[in-house]
Parts: C-alpha cells; sequence; structure tokens
C-alpha cells in the first residue's frame, strides 16, 4: 500500500545524483559510513513514520490537546510514535559518537525527518523542538549543563521547548518583559508570562526542558538586553533525575485551525512557586544563542512546509490518476468512457505545479542541510565559512517562501479532489490547514523579507548574496552546454543579473531611506525565492539529462524532472519579472497610503 | 460596536457615484423608488445581517450539522435567521409587487445581500438557493408551478435546492444516471443518488424544492439528454400544502472544513418509496434551464467570496489599528511606546491587497447585477441583448477569478493577525476556511476557464468579449483627461490591446487544436481577471479624483480608493505579464507532460 510518503526514487536522486553526498564519506566524522548506511537510516524512518506517525495523524487533528483535571491530555498515540522515534536513535542521529550518537551527516538526518514530517508535522514537532534544544545546549551550554540535559534530551526522557514571545510580544523580541533575578546560589529566579509555546506542557516526557529569553534586573532595554536561561519543568535532583515542580504553570491551551496535534500553550512562570533557571552562557547574549535554535527551526518550518506539499502532491497524483471525470474539451462523446482526472491538462497543472514545489522545495532544503555540514566539517575553513554566509541567506527564503509555496500546492492539492478535498474524507483539506500555521511562526513572513532585504543582502560585504549568485551562474554555466537547456539558462542568468543590478541599487537606497525601501521587502523576498527555485530545478534538469545520457535508469522519472524544470520556467520564474519591475521602480504605493484611508 | 459589514459610506460610493444607478428610477419597474428606498432596503438588511446572521457565525461552524433519529439538526440559530430575511421581504425582494415581491432593482438585493453574506455565508446560502430555485421556477416553469410554488418559496415556507451532481459525476454533468420514468398520469417517477447537495435536507422549512437534472428513459446520451424536474420533498395536497413523503431519502451527511452551517447532503431518489417529480418546461432543455439558476449561483460565489474577503479586511483592519507590535526598521529605540501594526509598511501592503480585492470586487459584482437589471429592464433591446452578452463573460471571471482572489485576500487577514489569527480567539481562520469552498462549487474554477476561453471568448461572433473590451477602453479614454490617472490609463490600454491580439491568436489556435490550446486556460482566465480587476479600480480612482475636484466630501476616503487604484497598478495587474507572455508563446509543457512522469 503506498505510504505517501517521500518517495524513495526521488530522495535517492536528489541526495546522490543532484547533491552527490558520497563525498561525505571522506571526511573524518563520517568515516566507515556510505551510501548503505545512509539509505538504511532513511529506510528506517520511512517504515516507522508510516507505521507509527501516519495513522493517527488525522485523529490527532479531531482530537485537539485539552486540559483535564489540570494536565494536557494529548491523542494517545503521539507518545509512542514518539517513544519510537527515539528508540530508533533519531533523535540523537547527528550527535557524537561518544554521547550515544549516530554521527550522521545533517543532510542524512534532514533527508530522513522529511518522512517524519509528511507523515505526521504536529507529532514530529515535539522531538524536533527536542532536537534544537538539544543542539542548543551542545552548542552553548556550560559542560554541567550539557552532562546533566543533553542524554536525556538525546535518548527520548527529556522534551524540549522554546519561550520566546509574551503576550503583548510576538514578534517584538525586543519587548519581552520576563524577569531573571540573581540568587545567592548563582541561579535565577524567572517571572513572567509567555505566549504560544509549543510542546510547552503535556505528560510524555519525565521532564520539559524550556528555553527561555528573559532580561536580567540590570539589563539594557531592547533585544541586547535579552539572556537565555534553561528552565526544567521539573527540577533535577542530585541524581539528575526529575523531583519537585518548578513554577512552570499553565495558564491556558490556544486552539488553533490546524498543527492541533502540537499542543500550544500559554505559560506562566514563577506563579505560585519559585521558577529557578541557570543561565546559559552570557548575560545579555541571549538572543545570540537563541538564533542557533531559531534559524535551524526556521529551516525546519520550510522542510515541514514542503513535506506537506509533497504528501499532498502524492495523494491529489493518486486521486488524478484513479478518479475518471469527464472527457477532452474536443471528445465530447458522452457515450464513452470518463477518462482519468490525470488526463485533463488543467489537472495536471496543478500537479506539475504541486511537484515543482515538493520535490524542488526539498531539493533546496537539502540542498541547506548540506550548507550545514559543510560548515561543521568540511576540512577547508574558507568553505566552511562560505557555506555559513550561504546558509544566512538561504535560511529566511526556505522558511518564508517555501512556506507560502507549500500552501499553493496544498490548495491545488485540495483542488484536484474537487468536493471530496474540502471534506474529512480526504486528507489534504487538513495538510492545508496544518501549513498555514507555517508562514506565522518562527518569525513571521514578512519579518524574513525584512531580513533578508535589510540585513542579509549587505550581510559579510555582500559575501552571502555573491554566493546566492555565484550558485545560480554555476548552474546556468553548466547547464548552457546542454543544448534543451541552453535557453532556460539564459533565461536564468537574464533574471539573476537583473536581480544582482537591483540589488545595487536597493543597498543604496537602503542607507539613505531604510524604511521607504523596506516597505517592498516582500517583493523582493519573493523575486529571490522564484530564482532559487528555478536555480534548483535547472540543476535537477542538467542532472537528469546526464543520467539520461549515460542511459542510467528510468526514462520517465527523469523526464519527469526535465519537464518540471521546463514549468517552473514557463509558468513560475517569470512570476518574478513583475515584482523586479516594481523595485526597480522604488513604487512607494505601500509606503505611502495613508493609514486613515483605509 | 463596528459590526464588520459592508461599510455603508463605500456602498453609497459604488453604487451612486461609481455605477450612478439613480438612473433605474426612470425605468417603468422600478416608478416611485429611489435612493431614499434602496438605502432604507439596504440598512435594513445590515441591521439583519448585525443583529441574526452574525452573533452565530462561529457558533454554528462549531455545531456542524449532525443526524439525530434519522433527520438532520442543524444550529438552532440558522432558522430564525432565514426566517427574520423572508419576514423582511427579502426572498421575494426583486418580485413583482403582483405576487408579493418589492420589485427592486436586481443591483440593490445584491447590495442587501453582501452584508447577509459578510454576517454568514453559509446561513445564508439556504435562502440563496431558495431565490435562485424560486427565480428558475419564474422563468421555466409552467403557470400551474408557479401558482403552487412561488409563494411559499418568496415567503420562506418552503426551501430550494439544486441537485446536479451524482456520487460518478461531479463535474461531468454529462454522466448524469438519475432517472425518470413518465407515469400514467404525466408525472415522472425519479430514481437515483445525488451528491453535494446544499441545503439537501432539514427541518427548517415545511416543505424543500429540490431541482433535479434527471434522464428519461429514451434520452439521448450526453447534458443535450437532461431535462429538469421538480421535486418536492413533500407532495403537495390538494390544498398545495405538505403532504405526504416523496421517496427523498438522506444517504449521508458531507462533512466539511468550512461552511458547515450549510448542511451537505447525499440524496437518494425513489428509496423505498416513489419518488414523484414535475417536469419544468421541454424534455432534454433540462441543462439550459438550470444554467438559469447556475449563472446567478456563479455570480453568487463571486460575491459571497469577496463578502468574506470584506469582512476579513476590516476586522485585520481593526486588529492592525489597535495591536501594537514592534517598531519601525530604522527606528529600534527599545525604550520608545510599540507602534501600531498599521504602521508597518508590510501590514499596510497586506491591507491594500484585501481591499483591492473586497472593494474592487464588490464593484464588479454589483456591476454584474447592474448588467442583471439592464438585460431585464433596459428600454433599448440592443442594450439588453448587449448586457446579456457581457454579463455572459463576466460571469466565469466574477466566479472564479474573485474566488481565488478572495482567498488570498483572507490569508492576509490572518497573516496580519499573527499567532491569533490561526486561533478560534479571531474569526479569519474561519473565513479562510469557508471561502475554499468557492473556487469549487457551481462549477470548479478550471471548468470556467475553459468555459470563459473555450466558449465565451468567441460567442456572438465576439461581441461578448468586445463589450469586455469597450469597457475597458471606455474607463481609459476617461482616465486618461486626468493628468495623475494618465499612466495607469495608458497601462491598462496597453494591457488590454496585448490581451486583446492573444485573443485573436487563440481564436485561431482553440479552431487548429482545442486540446492543447485549453491546456493554458487557467493563465487566460487569470489574465482576464486582473484586466477586470484594474479597469474597476481605475474607474473608482476616476469617480473619486471626480468628487476630489468637486470638492465633495470624506478626502481620506476618496484618497483611499485612489491609493488602492494605484496599488492595484503596481502590484497586481503586472501579474498579468507572465501570464499573457505564457499564452503568446504557446507553452505546451502542462499539455505535453506525460501521465506516468509525475
Amino acid at each position: 500500500m503506498q505510504d505517501f510518503l517521500i518517495r524513495e526514487r526521488d530522495l535517492a536522486f536528489l541526495l546522490h545524483d543532484h547533491l552527490g553526498i558520497a563525498r561525505l564519506a571522506d571526511r573524518p566524522r563520517f568515516a566507515g559510513q556510505g551510501r548503505e548506511t545512509w539509505d538504511a537510516v532513511i529506510g528506517t524512518a520511512r517504515r516507522i513514520a508510516a507505521e507509527k506517525f501516519r495513522p493517527h495523524n488525522r485523529a490527532s487533528d479531531l482530537d485537539e490537546p485539552r486540559i483535564e483535571n489540570g494536565k494536557i491530555v494529548v491523542h494517545p498515540d503521539i507518545g509512542p510514535a514518539i517513544a519510537a522515534f527515539s528508540e530508533a536513535g533519531f533523535a540523537a542521529a547527528h550527535h557524537d559518537e561518544a554521547v550515544g550518537g549516530m554521527q550522521l551527516p545533517w543532510v542524512v538526518t534532514q533527508a530522513a525527518f522529511a518522512n517524519f514530517q509528511a507523515a505526521n508535522l504536529s507529532t514530529v514537532a515535539y522531538p524536533f523542538l527536542t532536537i534544537a534544544a538539544g543542539n542548543l545546549i551542545a552548542a552553548h551550554g556550560s559542560e554541567s549543563q550539557k552532562e546533566r540535559f543533553l542524554a536525556p534530551l538525546t535518548d527520548g526522557r527529556f522534551f524540549g521547548t522554546m519561550m520566546l514571545s509574551e503576550p503583548h510580544a510576538g514578534s517584538s523580541l525586543s519587548d519581552v518583559r520576563t524577569l531573571a533575578k540573581p540568587q545567592e546560589d548563582g541561579a535565577w529566579s524567572l517571572t513572567g508570562t509567555k505566549m504560544w509555546i509549543s510542546g510547552g506542557e503535556h505528560e510524555m516526557a519525565e521532564n520539559i526542558v524550556h528555553l527561555v529569553l528573559a532580561r536580567t534586573p540590570d539589563a539594557p532595554p531592547g533585544v541586547k538586553g535579552l539572556s537565555l536561561f534553561l528552565v526544567p519543568r521539573y527540577r533535577l535532583d542530585a541524581d539528575g533525575n526529575p523531583g519537585r515542580e518548578n513554577g512552570v504553570v499553565l495558564a491556558g491551551l490556544n486552539h488553533k485551525m490546524g498543527y492541533r496535534g502540537t499542543v500550544n500553550t500559554v505559560i506562566n512562570l514563577g506563579e505560585g512557586a519559585p521558577c529557578i533557571g541557570e543561565l546559559i552562557g552570557e548575560r545579555n547574549r541571549g538572543l545570540t544563542y537563541m538564533f542557533h535554535m531559531m534559524n535551524e527551526a526556521r529551516i525546519g518550518v520550510g522542510s515541514g512546509a514542503v513535506a506537506l506539499a509533497y504528501t499532498g502532491y502524492l495523494h491529489s497524483l493518486d486521486y488524478a490518476r484513479t478518479r475518471p471525470q469527464g472527457r477532452h474539451p474536443d471528445g465530447k462523446d458522452a457515450t464513452s468512457p470518463q477518462i482519468p482526472l490525470i488526463e485533463h491538462a488543467d489537472i495536471r497543472r496543478m500537479l506539475l505545479l504541486q511537484k515543482a514545489v515538493a520535490e524542488g522545495g526539498l531539493a533546496l532544503c537539502l540542498g541547506a542541510a548540506l550548507l550545514v555540514d559543510d560548515q561543521r566539517t568540511h576540512s577547508d575553513e574558507a568553505v566552511r565559512r562560505d557555506a555559513g554566509l550561504l546558509l544566512d541567506f538561504l535560511t529566511p527564503v526556505i522558511k518564508s517562501f517555501l512556506s507560502d509555496r507549500a500552501l499553493e500546492a496544498n490548495d491545488a492539492a485540495i483542488q484536484i479532489h474537487g468536493g471530496a478535498g474540502y471534506t474529512r474524507d480526504f486528507p489534504v483539506e487538513q495538510f492545508w490547514r496544518d501549513n498555514r500555521l507555517n508562514p506565522i511562526h518562527e518569525g513571521a513572513n514578512g519579518i524574513q523579507a525584512i531580513d533578508l532585504m535589510g540585513r542579509k543582502l549587505g550581510q559579510a560585504d555582500g559575501r552571502s548574496f555573491a554566493l546566492f549568485r555565484g550558485g545560480i551562474a554555476e548552474t546556468a554555466a553548466a547547464a548552457k552546454s546542454v543544448t534543451t537547456l541552453r535557453p532556460l539558462a539564459e533565461e536564468l542568468e537574464a533574471v539573476s543579473d537583473r536581480f544582482a543590478s537591483l540589488a545595487e541599487t536597493i543597498l543604496g537606497r537602503l542607507a539613505e531611506d531604510p524604511r521607504r525601501t523596506l516597505a517592498n521587502a516582500a517583493a523582493f523576498m519573493d523575486a529571490a525565492g522564484y530564482l532559487a527555485l528555478a536555480r534548483v530545478w535547472l540543476a535537477q534538469a542538467l542532472t537528469a539529462e546526464r543520467l539520461l545520457a549515460d542511459g542510467a535508469g528510468d526514462g520517465a522519472f527523469l523526464t519527469g524532472k526535465i519537464e518540471t524544470c521546463r514549468f517552473v520556467f514557463a509558468w513560475l520564474l517569470p512570476r518574478a519579472g513583475p515584482l523586479l519591475t516594481l523595485l526597480e521602480s522604488g513604487d512607494d504605493t505601500v509606503f505611502r497610503m495613508p493609514g486613515e484611508s483605509f
């Protein structure tokens, strides 16, 4: 039976043919590993995702978290699924073997993860946050913090969360008010209210480790006065086991439209009892540390969105192939049998759109994961640095452009199903609802656009952007050598050149009038996104042409890659055109509109 | 307290300044009516919508219809709201005074209706279908049918439905199988299963009048063999009152993602007991008659979508004005107070998008309603004919382009609310879910696009399209006389000329290779839609400039119209560019994609 997860054939193409991850095996950290190891890991992920995650995806949507006797009750299949995930070692997959990990490349763990995300995005959110919390502690925690918290976070006993927002401060972290007062013993006592805390409270783990942004009494105002605290739900006893309660008090649940399996909470810190936290790293550097977790989370938002686009694509493809409906516009003989939906061109358009976003988006996310590996394990320091800089540029694009496009893809999945897609008899309406959170959380898309245009464009004297441009130029140059791809390569170059010249202009304008310039940041983001998507499709088409020329394998599959690339260049990349025109003109309609004229 | 319905100031502008409906008062049918009458009617609609429809919008979403003891239970506030609607005369508002109607212009009833749609789209669906059923019977029923059914349909005792789809035939009416066998007494006995029947069964009315597409035993295959039958849930007794059951049997409910107040059913006809229907009009002409109802329903889908965009706009505007969050990108002093969301440019972009769709979409829908009035009551036969032809062209555009854009608008309303918009604490997530049905029902948007390109473009030797083009040319010519609007007028002309020249090419291609040509119909639809939207905004801006020049009234409001027009020309009309390029090139990626390559 079809599991509607990430297709094996595609994943093999992306990891091995497109990204060529075999080269990672040469690095000391991954010694002894190789395609066989990695495929086995991904195969295990797929099996667990299909057996333990996917079956309760609808059930946990219908049975949203509730409070009973002061405790949160979540759907009963969520806990066992996470336990299976941890038992198979996925929570520690990329960690050092010395601490019980598998020391896998990040790109392999993310490929494995995509199957969990496609199977059940809400359930995988718990380990996702837990892994990110562990990574933050591994990177910035003290030795003692690592010793006490890393093992239980990676073996599934403790879960993790990130506590940033407050009721009056969602996007504006500058206004975080939660207060941390120093205690005589070096610990800190926290008081405040945190909002939108995913996985903030439940009974599935022995303990929950909250990473909390708060302000010390003497801290300067704004984000430069934020410190990061490790706040366990239960304080650890002398043996490192959860002991007494720590003043982390559930104040309420948020009732969401989708993503319902992930409990979302309002939490009061220090209510009734003292809430004791440990400082992570230095004071006033909390946001810097938190960005470690947030950047990982942002790529995770993009890949989660893409995974929903992917499974939605497969579901609507299955429906389109099996549901007979109507006839061709030029063949109206009503006595002939109805044809399958997929024979209708407009259905194919909606399938191509989804394939473009799902497979292309996955390629972008896996490419970003490979940059994480290069940043961490490449032998050349300059390559490591560049990988980080390119990743900085791509992160907001992956988070927001892909979450917007993935919603568009899920919308098409519903439309292909017709009325059936609007009912609970099929999963696509849930994918669309679940996916709607992705443009909002971990930094709303509008803020990502300001980050991209206002910070990343000029970052490191333009090095981040130059690397983005360089990747495009490299792909275009290579694609020119294939006759059939040459026109697409030239088109990509033309749009990229136009974008680069615009970027010059924008950097000048940003210096003169940032507010007016940033008013059109959303257009800049989308233009960058379409360029990134077109590039990754041209690269895939190039790989497919090479494999076809080599007589290597599955012609129908490879033709699909090439034709989808053509679709992207005919239907999607051109959307960048009017956005670039708008940006070039410096149009200030949005900036100028008087508030009272709405 | 704000009611978040269609703003009075805007409606006055659209009806009186923009459309100039005062001229209708000169027509004999509307003698004695005028602005005062019409404003009073709309005011009453607004009041009832606010008091009886809006309050249970969320409640009927949470409390979706269910079956208890074989009977459908809907939320208890729905029935009383519809009763208030009927008691105030809205079900009969446009009918002849002789049959108890108010003989109002259609455009006035639709303006009134927009308030009900903005207040509660699910509840208003029942009277909406009832009115459409009554109109069909008024147009095509026999004198006896009119006598027996029109009065109870217009006074609220009977409700109406349209029964087209069947489980194996949603979009493909050609494949309808429901059978109607002639009885000795001239009546017909129906057997079959009907699917997706909104309002198909409930206990809120004394009777339900189903208009059923079915096939007589000797009928030719396809749509030319469909006849239309009037099938009451309860047969009428000698006095015209509902008597015994008529074999219309509830077979199940569809559980929808939104639009939940409207019960959606599967109905078996002739199960257990005979189901007796009356033929409407002539045999095999059923689809022609049904199109009377469907075209009305399609415009209704567009205006319902727009009404949701409108109320979503007002809700997010209110939130943006009252919620402080963050600071300007160039003013990061964290000790200064947070600014209201509306001061952020990207929030204004999302508000402008919504305003463009909501107010512009409403202008298009009211313009279409005025065409209905011209078609029915203009003194000049040529004008009447042209109004109908233009309406034919606009109907699929209003149905599908506006339903797609309205979803985009509701998406922006959620985004402005941030995480709050994703919860049930605010209504915008429901608007988005409710609105998602609109691209699907009453003919999926893909089919509307084929209708527009394949039929309407060449209809009446191109007269329909020429009228569409003529309207654009007229507006552009007038706008050129205003210096500040001249560049926009020239832009509109340029896009329109390009579209017209493309249309010539397409007509040629359609004759040669219809299947390949229609494969890109969705792009054609969107290009037409952006042209229509830009035209209606340029016309509004022109009116606003005229009023400003006359010193007539509210500068902030009129400036808003002009600035939103600029937004449409900077951000939305340019989207047509790449679509036109695609269509001009005759790109056949979608047509060519092999089914096995997905």
